[in-house]
């Protein structure tokens, strides 16, 4: 099995082209592949493969083998592949996903897709869509109780559940002890994904985040959308912001007017690689 | 560059075939394709080169860049490449390293190494020569309070430092709580790495290794060593014994008669792989 290893942000995955021939038990290989020490070492597996409905379809698995909707990282590397190894010369590509069609457009600096503009669609607020056990029509600056300490939470769907918290410093959270108790707090019915995001000025910020199911990430796609939002809902920040994470940086642009959420970012090949005849034996 | 990514019980590194051509900068190398998430992913870089002296010679480097002299689970996989990648028809090899010349013995099924023995040398027993700050001839089943705690301690050399304690069970063990107060405990001028072994019978053991530098890792090939020569000289078990780490057993053979370590195991081929045009750029 030929693949390309790519990063977005430091997220990263295999990256296997079934616009040929579909791989058999992707949940299995996905398994393999993720393995850092064992395997090839990812974040999951995402296949390229045909669509009626779109130029592309993206499906994607996670580490644990489980099938995941969208990834903001991910589907950016998956248009540079398209492009990069000349699947399409299209430089605007729909891709089909379990979240949904999503729009993107490619910036090509010397035959190469350098940034990924991505439509991530539009942000949701209701508590109960989220989902959030509240009352409220909006889950916005609302004070919340953890471990004892009174947080703010400002509460935003993109498609996955999100809070965002502002604090004073990023850089000094001790997330591996504090995100477990936010992840699972009574409040949030299917577990929740939490952004800390320090305020530098009115067009950049600095985050963290604590992923259900996975612990502090070095980026996480609608995370960043997630506090963009929540920074321009609580007059932190303008509708263009800057997203400093531990794995780079990602322009966000939530247009209000359009109720739209935008985000732009780098995606990079890593290598190219083909598993072994031993490592096939195990996928069979 | 060209690369084939391997595993010894899970000690993973990227191996280089330097024969034809030396690479420039492996210091640089290591550090870019060991990083996990934006690299290659691997514990270093371990470069197979021509050798003056042997049938070929062993450059390792470690992720953080440093050059390391020797490892047990890496010239295994150095064996296994230069047979299955036809470099060598011989089936008993000798490797230079910068931890001495090694003797390995390869075991081949259909065509490829499925098992190498390697002659790991004799233990050094002396705690000046270990080091361990301690007046005695040899540091066997010595007393030693580590935060308050008093354990029963083996010191040996087997290039490297390792002390080894006996425990009941080694899956309660929090070695992320106790690792770091022996692997800096003033007895070790240079550090120690720390072997835990649960002893289930007089040929078979469980073992747990705190790596100085490292943390705890999923083998270690000198631990496992010393922890043998360790189980030998407190009367635990015989001289032939199977040792179960967490990414795989390895089978020792203390020959004390002979005063040499006899470590035979796997070594695994997980894939070929060729960095991209990008990740050249972050080499140069």
């Amino acid at each position: 099995m030929k693949f390309t290893k790519m990063h977005g942000c430091g997220n990263d995955y295999v990256y296997v082209n079934c616009m040929e021939k579909m791989i058999e038990d992707p949940a299995k290989v996905s398994k393999f592949v993720s393995d850092r020490h064992f395997g090839v070492g990812s974040d999951g597996l995402i296949l390229i493969c045909p669509s009626t409905q779109a130029d592309f379809r993206m499906a994607m698995y996670n580490a644990d083998g489980s099938e995941g909707e969208m990834c903001g990282n991910g589907i950016r590397c998956v248009a540079k592949y398209v492009y990069d190894y000349g699947l399409t010369d299209k430089t605007s590509i729909s891709v089909e996903t379990k979240g949904g069609m999503k729009y993107l457009d490619l910036t090509v600096e010397e035959g190469k897709v350098r940034m990924v503009k991505v439509n991530m669609g539009s942000p949701i607020l209701n508590p109960a869509q989220i989902p959030i056990l509240s009352e409220k029509e909006q889950f916005i600056d609302e004070p919340v109780e953890v471990d004892g300490v009174v947080y703010r939470m400002t509460g935003v769907s993109m498609g996955n559940p999100h809070v965002v918290i502002f604090v004073d410093d990023t850089s000094s959270l001790d997330l591996e002890k504090i995100g477990p108790s936010f992840e699972n707090h009574k409040l949030f019915p299917k577990r929740i994904n939490t952004e800390f995001v320090q305020v530098l000025n009115d067009h950049e910020i600095n985050m963290r985040v604590w992923e259900r199911g996975s612990g502090e990430t070095l980026a996480c796609g609608t995370g960043t959308c997630a506090s963009a939002v929540a920074c321009v809902l609580n007059g932190k920040t303008k509708e263009h912001l800057t997203v400093h994470l531990l794995g780079g940086d990602l322009e966000i642009f939530y247009d209000r007017a359009n109720d739209t959420v935008w985000m732009t970012g780098p995606a990079s090949v890593v290598y190219d690689g083909e598993l072994s005849e031993e490592s096939m034996e195990m996928i069979k």
